[in-house]
């Protein structure tokens, strides 16, 4: 594996089970050829899969595990059932012991935010991680986070939240001093909730690595106003949804139109190079999977119902993520910030995981 | 005025002023020919708009003043310069005084809560009003409440939210028993925030003349799988604006595509009628304008920077809302309920508004 990275993947979660996971890999590893891949699950089903790909098969091994957590299971059950033998677990642990530098899965939010946290523990000085996602804006690309980490975020997570995000769009979207704004209802100083007014009043002074832009409203999200979008889990996961339901909503308008007349289906036929442009765009997976920040490691969390070429999408970020080594960005910007903030010292209750 | 109705309207807000205005009621005056405008703001600005449109003349008034609240006031500075003397101040009293069945300002909305609430007062057991919208879906058009009328909302609050949007729906969609949802970041019942769960909790075991459909995630509401779906207004407001700048996006992808190739130009021109289409349907000021619920008296409020064609559906919306008579529908639900929990015996407190 020398000058490579290993990415371990949980092969059993997501809607589409262990065919959408190996078929993502392959796709991945067409794009990545240094990277080996550690699949965690049932070995009757992963060995004839891989059969199918010999050059991915030559850069993979299996791990195998009879225990799978459940789309349905709540948190505290999947912890019951999976602890130490599932293969989401055993895949998360893997970047604990320095085999993998991401694991991946598209299983259950819900366990996947309680084991790994449990397994990788939070950064010094963080307490709650959050979800980053990569949205899709008029200016490219910004990231966007918690989007479903936490139910709440209070003012210290929001402020962490702004550091760990620029330090993934140094990374992740190559911004040398990125611009950082926290959503709201409105860009006036006194709108908004307390935890929000009270980021925004510790952002404005302190000395950053980056540009702290202030407040910005729902549509700044899309108009990629800032580079790094800073909210609390309940707010960013229904932003998030709501924004994929709009896309499909416009997605169905316009193949509704286009069949109206013959005139508009000749039409049709003559810009279809335009409307696979404009679908791969507008399509989810090509900009799927959010990365679990604050932890000490790399947990990538794809779509449930992510294809095999949405698991690629997701398996290009864990590689980003990995090879540029997030992980010690984030350190180094938490550790300057906080020594600035060492006099408020706070003192951190342990949070409630996401759902018991 | 016999079996007619008349709308008072705040001329002087919104960003393109009473040219806007003046010209959304031209429009809807085609549509609407029994109802009477009231037009409050500056009559040096008024008279000659209305000496453009004799028909809509004929049919409305103006009542001057030269107070007008500005865009960027908060809402305790405009009380301060506005109460009792300005144009959006006296369209709203229009309603209280019973010469008008409703009101429309496209100005400020927290200025425009703040002093709906003051003039109208909430209806017995309201103690915050909602803002709520209407929605496209892939089934037609859904109520969103709140969408910003409020920063936070407690379970009461939301449990009355459904029951207020129910009415509506049953006025604005012609729904004889809507569904209503719960919006949060998953459908399990474990999950989301305690207000959420709890207002879930009274839904379920309160007998009520609407099915409550559970909770409903982001993509849920463009899906329509609801008729009515209620959030806090810091999260509606968000997902709003979230879906606007998503249209926005994937209008702005569109017509780049459009113009890649000679033969997607052509293949534009040909599709030219279906694209009309999809921009109408795509087109904010089609769905545009919320209406406060919970007060004795309707008041929309149009998107501040509405078109003459927004107002036009603004109006739309006003006037339906007036003909139907809203208000007693919602006081009968909230009767019904209230009586059924009158043994809860709560306790409401005086909320802050919006923002001081």
């Amino acid at each position: 594996m020398a000058g490579g990275i290993t990415i371990a993947l949980d092969a059993m979660g997501g809607d589409l089970g262990p065919e959408a996971v190996v078929g993502g890999a392959s796709l991945a590893r067409i794009r990545h050829p240094n990277v080996h891949y550690e699949f965690h699950g049932d070995e009757k089903l992963l060995a004839p899969l891989l059969e199918t790909d010999a050059e991915l098969k030559a850069v993979s091994s299996i791990h195998h595990t009879d225990v799978a957590v459940s789309m349905s299971d709540k948190p505290s059950q999947a912890l019951r059932a999976g602890r130490r033998v599932s293969s989401m677990w055993l895949a998360i642990d893997a970047v604990k012991q320095g085999r993998a530098q991401a694991a991946l899965s598209c299983g259950n939010t819900g366990a996947l935010t309680v084991m790994s946290r449990m397994i990788l523990k939070t950064m010094p000085g963080i307490d709650r991680p959050a979800l980053a996602a990569i949205w899709p804006t008029m200016r490219g690309e910004s990231i966007v986070l918690d989007v479903g980490a936490n139910v709440v975020a209070e003012e210290k997570n929001l402020v962490n939240f702004a550091i760990m995000g620029e330090a993934m769009a140094r990374t992740a979207l190559g911004q040398p001093k990125p611009t950082v704004g926290l959503l709201n209802i409105g860009a006036e100083e006194m709108k908004g909730n307390e935890n929000v007014k009270g980021a925004a009043q510790v952002l404005r002074n302190t000395d950053l690595e980056f540009e702290f832009y202030g407040f910005v409203e729902g549509d700044d999200i899309s108009k990629g106003t800032v580079d790094v979008v800073v909210t609390d889990g309940f707010t960013g996961n229904i932003a998030l949804k709501t924004a994929e339901g709009t896309a499909r909503l416009i997605g169905d308008y316009l193949s509704n139109a286009m069949r109206r007349s013959l005139a508009s289906r000749i039409g049709y036929l003559l810009a279809r190079g335009a409307f696979n442009v404009l679908r791969k765009r507008m399509d989810p997976s090509s900009v799927n999977g959010g990365v679990f920040l604050g932890l000490n490691g790399v947990v990538v969390k794809s779509h449930g119902s992510a294809t095999a070429a949405g698991i690629a999408s997701a398996l290009d970020l864990a590689i980003d993520m990995a090879r540029h080594d997030i992980i010690k960005k984030i350190s180094a910007d938490l550790e300057t910030v906080h020594t600035d903030e060492a006099s408020a010292g706070e003192a951190t209750a342990e949070p409630e995981p996401v759902a018991s």
